[in-house]
């Protein structure tokens, strides 16, 4: 049935319907599993045929037994080989879609389980990427995941990101750092007619995220002529793409002196460093203190770190965001807009619509709801995880 | 408590908790108020006050006791008088919006609620605008909205559109014409570096559609070089968008020989007359027979009628958007593109998605979900009220 038989076999359990995987389920959890000793003792990120319980075979797999996830789908194929020519056909196939997207190559290049890698997450900046091998399969393929990229992208830099949460669920280490060619300084990153200053070595704290490119388009256009206020900035996601646009001024506020240089350097670099400031604050006290100021922008936008990263904390998060709201609205000068986000898994459309409107609302405004935007088409979505979308932007005109 | 003694006045019932109302809520049911005689005996339309059950004010609101939406409230300071400047100001507020979302005079200038003005659209098309009195008080004062129309926007050609399917639940006609003006044949309408040609004394069939805007943008791009396929294609929205973009080729189908009509005269005026093709044909049998063809294109759009107009009709309603998918997605060439949509209020995004997926898959391919996309934002939401979006599109692409 394969002409691999050289790869170790892992079978679903006896009353696991195998339907879901044949129909594309991209995961496999330990408890559909037949998790034997053999099974156990596999090597986090072995290759293997999965078999449903009647031996029939569902496809290849990358196994990690620490990881509730122990198997995810590579290939239904169960003839396909996990070589040098598959991983650069994966690579090809997310190339095609970001080049149709995209005039210049700023983009997050590949997109995990929904680009057919799953848990590999590789952003491209220029002749330069950054990836997040962030499942067991990828840290172990690492070289050759990274000898791929570079002939397929033609990337030359390439920096190996650690610090995803994701990475601990699999059990792997916090190493980032380059892994291939060399990198002077933070990058220049074109977007939205802005310039970014990227420091991919930096972490999280200062490298770039993409999925917020249509958000900022959308709100660079409400800018126009007008005052911004950027909260929990980052590098200046919001404020530049304002400024881009033909904003009047950009107040950039974030807790990160670091992501606010380069934030700064990117206005400067746009040559618009008169019109933009920075304030480095807890961004619940920098909208507490405009608010008793008095403070009026005609764009006020606030995009946090998930305050919901899990249901646990969902609750809480909940009352952050409509905390933010709160404190926002009445920043927001007569007939203006706000600009509220949410990138926690947890907290969905509905529920993070409801609380900002309710913080609206408890902040004495009254609003319409212009748009709800999503994460950029270079982050799709697997369609089994379609649910799980994380990134949701929502742009209020509050009353004139 | 008023200056406004001469307004009849309505009543929630004792049980009936205001604070939704208070907080902004614009609908109040018939269940929900005292109704008296006097209460049955006011005209459709009448503007009355609304006080709480310990007769609080809670605001101006137009009644109709033939609709079980009895009142709309119209405005929450129980001393506004709902006069010529004030529905000038609701117009101006709602014209500043389009004005600087867009550089052209075409766009939904009223959306109803989220505007202000409960149940009335208004659609503009240059010096031309379409109204859509779809509540008995904008028919009531359809001569002072018109005369205020004119004076914020400067059209000269006003039409009113009686056809929606909301007038008869609130006891109106369906006679539809011009009331302003004079109209000269179809107007050419520029979107998206498109040109459609509308026609506004034709009625919904012939009109034209600014909702999807942001959507025919982003297949457009995706059509670039490529062959496009526009089922239920009305007026070409995206073959035409596609057109524009550089797409090699367009073909549209539809059911209406006017739309299609024109549809080839934009084709036309836009210089692309040699790279449009139309068929007038039932839709669901020119897929079956493009299948059995074996016919591709690069990007494949089915924009249906509204499959679910209920909650009676879901059921039967997500057996025809997933039978739409099934037949479209064998169309779509290796790496293409599948761009479905749905304008049914009964069907969700989730189950929409979810029928939209399985019909991929039972038509044999497999998909990212790129994109989802609602209503550009012309078309807002008002807060309360944001749970029923009603168009949804989903952009997938199909496996290599």
């Amino acid at each position: 049935m394969s002409d691999t038989p050289d790869l170790p076999v892992i079978r679903l359990r006896p009353k696991i319907d195998p339907r879901p995987l044949r129909f594309g389920a991209p995961w496999v959890y330990a408890d559909q599993l037949v998790t034997d000793r053999r099974t156990k003792a596999l090597a986090p990120g072995s290759i293997a045929r999965l078999e449903d319980a009647d031996r029939q075979p569902l496809g290849i797999v990358a196994v990690n037994p620490v990881s509730k996830i122990m198997a995810r789908m590579l290939d239904r194929d169960p003839d396909a080989r996990i070589d040098a020519e598959w991983l650069r056909a994966r690579l090809r196939a997310a190339l095609t879609l970001r080049e149709t997207l995209y005039d210049a190559p700023f983009y997050r290049l590949v997109h995990a389980e929904a680009d057919g890698l799953p848990g590999v997450v590789i952003d491209r900046f220029g002749d330069a990427a950054v990836i997040q091998p962030n499942a067991a399969w990828a840290e172990r393929l690492i070289d050759e995941l990274t000898a791929a990229l570079t002939e397929v992208a033609g990337v030359t830099a390439i920096v190996k990101n650690a610090s995803g949460r994701a990475r601990s669920l699999e059990g792997l280490d916090e190493a980032s750092g380059l892994i291939a060619g060399a990198l002077a300084g933070p990058v220049e990153v074109p977007m939205n007619g802005a310039i970014y200053m990227a420091d991919l070595l930096g972490g999280q704290k200062t490298g770039l995220f993409y999925d917020q490119r249509p958000n900022h388009a959308f709100a660079a256009r409400l800018a126009r002529g007008g005052r911004m206020l950027d909260v929990f900035s980052h590098v200046g996601g919001f404020a530049l793409a304002g400024l881009a646009a033909g904003a009047e001024s950009a107040h950039a506020v974030d807790g990160s002196d670091p992501a606010l240089d380069l934030a700064r350097r990117g206005a400067e670099a746009m040559g618009q460093g008169d019109r933009f400031t920075a304030e480095k604050a807890d961004a619940f006290d920098a909208l507490t203190r405009l608010g008793q100021e008095g403070a009026q922008f005609d764009v006020v936008v606030c995009d946090p770190p998930a305050f919901a990263p899990s249901k646990q904390a969902l609750e809480a998060g909940l009352r952050a965001y409509e905390r933010v709201a709160r404190l926002a609205a009445p920043l927001v000068a007569p007939g203006g807009y706000l600009v509220l986000c949410s990138c926690s898994h947890a907290a969905d459309l509905a529920k993070f619509r409801s609380a900002s409107i309710r913080g609206i609302g408890r902040g004495g405004r009254s609003a319409q709801l212009l748009r709800t935007g999503f994460a950029g088409p270079d982050h799709p979505q697997h369609p089994h995880l379609a649910e799980s979308g994380y990134l949701k932007t929502l742009t209020f005109r509050l009353q004139p």
